[in-house]
């Protein structure tokens, strides 16, 4: 509907999810009514965020450097090791600041219907980092779904010959949850995992 | 939270209407996980957008050349103009595909706690076209708030001595509106603005 490069811009917009064809072109005309300035700048980090996004050579963690700035700060207790799927959960986790260690990103999970086996995980080096860094223990953070239950289980057998301590984050009811709306499989694993008090 | 360049993106992203820190993050990674041909497009077209956008030299409308789509359509009846506010709201005229002529975007309305007045109204330009391209009618359909009335009762009143007729978008209750949560003022105007049937 509208004209030349506003429709351009609406249109690559619009492929973004949860963006529809009304948002992005409202978007586009509010990034049309500011200042060029911010345009430009959205657009020179767009254009630009391949090239500068790096992977950390220890952790798999997005960066701009060799290492990540988790992996660069000597505050982190260099002997737990949290496994995640993905940078996103990474970035839950450092929210709640109750993790002290450091991270190991698969970039992927477990998902054999989709042609995703064992050796997409990053499994060698998480096991070299265990010996070399002196590890005692390897958190796995992995999403309580199908494929992150099918990982976690995989990777802990696989860590078994390691001799390290490996867990898995708790899966229970969540905070504010109400038990008359909760899932029988949420509500199955908090007695599970019910805990002394 | 997130590092370096996706940090940048999602600070720029988190600036924009209705996309808080969170959505920034995700469209921040979901643009990360894209191919890279996507960003230097979306990059690209966003750089360019300022220079790309030009204003049509009759009606204000934007477009990419001297004139817009809707001037530079031969088949547009060429004696009747729709006066609106925000090429926004020629858009949302277009998509009803109820409205043949041609536009005057006004890219202001009247506000005097704002500090705009008369002269912000693009008045002179839209008198020259009514002489000049013999216009018949002029519908006024900037917005039914304060800042809309007020405009389209100054420009109705500044075109009177001009001769042509002045219409102005009907007020009423909205399709499939429910008459029992229908504000008073509204409601008002659907009997105000009743049609013989």
């Amino acid at each position: 509907m509208a004209d030349g490069p506003i429709q351009e811009l609406v249109t690559l917009l619009a492929r973004l999810p949860g963006i529809g064809e009304r948002t992005a072109t409202r978007l586009a005309f509010h990034v049309l009514s500011l200042d060029v300035g911010y345009a430009r700048a959205l657009g020179r980090v767009l254009s630009e965020l391949h090239e500068r996004v790096t992977r950390c050579e220890l952790c798999g963690n997005f960066g701009s450097g060799a290492r990540c700035n988790v992996c660069s700060d000597a505050r982190r207790d260099p002997h737990v090791l949290c496994v995640v799927a993905r940078v996103q959960d990474l970035i839950a986790i450092e929210r709640t600041a109750r993790f002290r260690g450091r991270y190991h990103v698969l970039h992927a999970l477990l998902a054999p219907l989709d042609g995703i086996g064992p050796d997409k995980l990053p499994l060698q080096a998480l096991i070299d980092r265990i010996g070399r860094e002196g590890i005692d223990e390897v958190i796995i953070a992995t999403p309580l779904s199908v494929d992150g239950e099918a990982t976690s289980m995989y990777l802990a057998q696989a860590l078994r010959a390691t001799g390290v301590r490996t867990t898995r984050i708790a899966s229970g009811v969540p905070h504010g949850g109400d038990l008359e709306f909760t899932d029988q499989i949420t509500l199955g694993r908090a007695f599970e995992g019910r805990r002394d008090l």
